[in-house]
């Protein structure tokens, strides 16, 4: 399989590079420069180094700022999901970024263009190369417009877990009843917001607003468990 | 121990704040804010959380451009090495950090100011507060005049394993003789350079530069393991 051009992608991503060669490398696999030693090229493996760091901070601060009130052991554990090779894979995946990927015969004999560890390698270094060439804020940019709306699915599977983590600690505290109760709903149809409240042995533990049932339920769990 | 005034710290650094509230958060300790809680200030867990990838990065940055040969398993190595716990202790100890750092009176009794792993976080949260502040670039700014210069000391240690490795990879191999010859010294007395060959097995494999013969046999061990 041929990769296709890089500017095809620039484009596509209204991205610019001053640089092309950064770019180049983002999308050259160590595969395909040992094949081409002559040509003396650069492949991604230390691009994916200083990606993997630039993707870590513009994550941290995306959290940092979307959830002011969450301590810092709740951002350190979304962080982490939010980083893990699944998603970076992912987003590499919805960008076609593997169809640009140059590699090596053998490689790609061995299904290496789909091999997730290649593919998150694949994004993480050109997120490196970005940031050399054009700095954090394009960086931050090409984030939000990439990146960003795709893992509200994540913290949706996180939230769900905040029910789970309640219930587990009221058991496990022998603290009485757990109740959740949906005491308004307000706004237009299209709009709806559902607030919960849930209550531990009688006693009001903490409310939450969402757009749905579940969403309320499980920003009220989350309440209580800071509390 | 009161703490002192953060204006004074300010000055010494160089650097201004625009948000003040973020500085002092920096300089808060949980354990102040616990005992304060009527005042609803803000301590530095979150702000350690965002300042410990600011840091992540104005590393790997650094190490990426000083060292344009080094492969990423080497950059890798090195980041974790400059990025620890007794490096940060050892920065912010030599800006006088912890004596701005206010402090619970629990935590000061039982010599919280000293302890290394609260000292090391002060660092990372005031790397936050600036980052969130001023911008990348004034925290690179800080690092390149109170950081970067210290960690020679770590680079040194590092140089220091090359021989080592390269010895262990030359028993395991079977490899032959080991030798390093210096075969030039130039330059005048006070600024005097070195230039070390390593022989393995009665083959040049490395050849490297030093302001002593030392740092000359560690470069030449360095580019030998590279080859």
């Amino acid at each position: 399989m041929n990769s296709l051009p890089l500017s095809q992608l620039c484009s596509k991503l209204e991205v610019t590079f001053s640089d092309l060669t950064l770019l180049k490398a983002a999308f050259t696999h160590s595969s395909f420069r040992n094949e081409h030693k002559r040509e003396h090229m650069k492949d991604n493996e230390r691009l994916e180094f200083l990606g993997d760091a630039v993707l870590e901070l513009c994550v941290s601060q995306y959290l940092f700022q979307a959830l002011p009130d969450a301590p810092e052991g709740e951002l350190t554990r979304m962080r982490s999901t939010i980083v893990c090779e699944s998603s970076l894979v992912a987003a590499a995946r919805n960008l076609d970024f593997p169809r640009y990927l140059r590699l090596g015969k053998g490689e790609e004999l061995s299904g290496g263009r789909e091999r997730p560890s290649l593919v998150a390698d694949v994004f993480e270094a050109f997120i490196g190369a970005l940031f050399l060439d054009q700095g954090l804020h394009v960086v931050e940019q090409f984030m939000t417009r990439h990146f960003y709306p795709r893992i509200e699915i994540v913290g949706e599977r996180l939230h769900r877990d905040y029910k789970t983590m309640l219930q587990e600690y009221v058991q496990k505290q022998n603290l009485g009843v757990l109740m959740y109760d949906i005491i308004a709903e307000r706004g237009p149809a299209h709009d709806r917001e559902f607030v919960a409240q849930v209550m531990v042995g009688g006693t009001l533990w903490g409310e939450g607003v969402g757009h749905s049932k579940k969403e309320a339920e499980q920003n009220a769990a989350r309440k209580a468990l800071h509390r």
